[in-house]
């Protein structure tokens, strides 16, 4: 645990401040890595996916302090079935990544975190919104999570509602209409806590009893826009603000462009309420079918600027016309969650298939018998140990038989 | 010329008074015949449509005349390849037709028709919109026109402005702004009177001195709607009304179904501008998608009940959403123009194959050898002769060298 030169101590107190006191020595050297590795790589970037999906966020972060060549991680990295990384790829992610290795605002981060009851969310934890990893490789490494909401499996019934800030009346009274609709019919509202119809969604899921996660594109310890403080405190004390950044970290555009990804990752169907021709919810849009998840935009008035996002969506980008709530729990009655769960339920099959009923087999060790990455393994792990399928011994994992 | 027992003088004053005198006796045989066919059928009769096409108006009324048996029919129908006809169907067809056998109703229709100044169109005459024979068996048989227009080649740059009767105000401008639109790109508007909708497109058409034809579900004499006598008489001292029906023929409800399609094919796309959620526009857009027309709808607010049948048309049956002028243009550069010229094009060269340098041959000789029917044998060579590419003699016709 000799992670930054910071002692154990240091280590798991700032990291049980966060999530719970549940997790062994390693579980909460992989945590300590994993909060760290969300200040250090920008949200999506590709490489830090790589290599943190392909030898663990622990393993990675101590290469990196170790100061890996270009080479050494090559090597590592041709192991794990990622598909080739060239030297320069991995040199330039060294480069960005090297600048941010602070072992001070790693720990500032955290009890800052602590300190506005933040959790630290990571793949591994049974509660981690699995459809998020469809990102693959430009999935958030954590997300820091402030709120009543614990488990994040509720987003397999869920829509994000996004829009323009400049709303009109008439698109927020279609929101708040909309909104209170798919509450009745038990979905989450996923959206982004901005003025105008993200706004109007929160606040017409908040009236109407229903969960609301959002999305935040800084640290959630401060509130984007200040305007809606009073909103997010609403959504924190019934549902979920959450961000992949850790907390101190301001909002950038990157960063707001990033965060729609999640917005799109987390929910099965994305609707856009209106939008200008260049509104930034036709980003969150895009994301949402580059995923293959289901896409709607309601229309308006071709009078009415702030619809001809929408209509753009419907006539150029495939976007289903949606025309009230029926209509959106249609659209994210999309095979999204039998994906998840058929994916999911395969890779249960093939860690099983790689654990034995005796002898124990660590994790690197299940990962190269069932072809998975040794951090899909873990989470997989994760939910079979839940379910009593598997026992974890001091030389790993076995099979219950 | 013995047809219904009239003289050759009765007939042809009667035909020349719709149609001008340029037709010589054959010629005006087969308008009175497509006249008279013009009431015995429905609209879209399609054994009217199968007979007429295949043994010509004029043979196919002195054949009903005549009482031609089924078997008669069948053996004279197989020779022309339209498929095969049941006795059931040529009988149950003609049992329809004979009650409507009524030379005086021929004659009052027509004299009706050259009080109120309307002509006779057929498929025949050059200035015959070309564009709606794509309703093949359900193509009109003739067209009563009555305004200034008198070539409705114009149709091929044209586009169908339909929707509710019920318009509201937003409905109202979007089709006045979009027939400006269209008008300046050069366009004909195709419309159907009605109050809402329609008469807007009208309205906005004549003001913008466009080219509007309105299609008529009755007689041409009798304007309906009765308050739109003022724009209709407007329509005819630029445009056209038109209808399929001769003269004190009134409209029913099936007449108005089918007075659809000819609005549909008369269009290169047909767009929907304002409709309920069971509109009779509904029923204009399957005409123009069963003809492969493209179909747009505009868009409005999803509270506004006007606009729920566009907003269904875009979702569940390929319509393009629409926001404007530009879109609509874009709409209607299809290939109608396309598909209809190469398809001209290619009869042409067939009728033009089988005609000889110095023998005449005549038309039932040149449809033999061409293997088209009589009645696109006439028009073709109509087309042909206004091109002075053949010369028709007293045996038949003969191609120009």
């Amino acid at each position: 645990m000799s992670v930054f030169g910071l002692t154990d101590a240091e280590v798991i107190a700032h990291v049980r401040a966060v999530s719970g006191d549940q997790h062994d020595a390693r579980g909460v050297r992989r945590l300590f890595a994993r909060a760290a590795w969300s200040g250090i790589a920008e949200p999506g970037d590709r490489m830090a996916g790589v290599v943190v999906g392909s030898v663990g966020a622990d393993v990675a972060l101590e290469a990196l302090l170790a100061g890996w060549s270009a080479e050494r991680w090559q090597a590592e990295l041709s192991h794990s079935g990622v598909g080739t990384v060239t030297a320069a790829e991995i040199g330039s992610a060294v480069d960005r990544w090297a600048p941010r290795l602070n072992s001070a605002q790693v720990l500032r981060s955290l009890s800052h975190a602590a300190r506005f009851a933040v959790r630290l969310l990571t793949p591994e934890d049974p509660g981690w919104p699995v459809p998020v990893d469809e990102l693959s490789v430009h999935a958030p490494l954590a997300l820091w999570v402030r709120g009543r909401l614990d488990d994040f499996q509720v987003v397999e019934r869920s829509v994000a509602l996004v829009g323009a800030r400049a709303a009109t009346g008439y698109g927020e009274h279609v929101t708040m209409e909309s909104t209170v609709g798919l509450v009745e019919r038990g979905f989450a509202i996923v959206s982004g806590a901005a003025y105008g119809i993200d706004g109007a969604a929160h606040r017409a899921a908040l009236a109407s009893h229903g969960t609301t996660i959002a999305v935040l594109a800084g640290g959630v310890d401060r509130f984007y826009p200040s305007g809606h403080d009073a909103l997010l405190t609403r959504i924190v004390d019934s549902g979920a603000v959450i961000s992949e950044l850790p907390c101190g970290q301001p909002p950038t555009r990157w960063r707001f462009l990033q965060r729609n990804r999640i917005i799109a990752a987390l929910s099965r169907a994305t609707v856009v309420l209106e939008a200008g021709w260049r509104s930034g919810s036709l980003n969150t849009a895009g994301h949402a079918s580059q995923l293959g998840r289901p896409l709607g935009a309601v229309p308006g008035p071709i009078t009415s600027a702030a619809s001809a996002g929408c209509h753009r969506l419907v006539r150029d980008y495939g976007a289903t016309l949606v025309t009230g709530a029926g209509d959106m729990a249609e659209l994210a009655g999309d095979t999204v969650t039998e994906r998840v769960t058929e994916r999911r339920s395969a890779e249960q099959t093939r860690v099983l298939d790689a654990l034995a009923v005796r002898s124990a087999r660590p994790v690197d060790d299940i990962a190269a018998r069932s072809g998975l990455a040794p951090a899909d393994v873990v989470a997989v792990l994760g939910v079979l140990h839940l379910e009593e399928r598997v026992v974890e011994h001091p030389g790993g994992w076995v099979r219950r038989s």
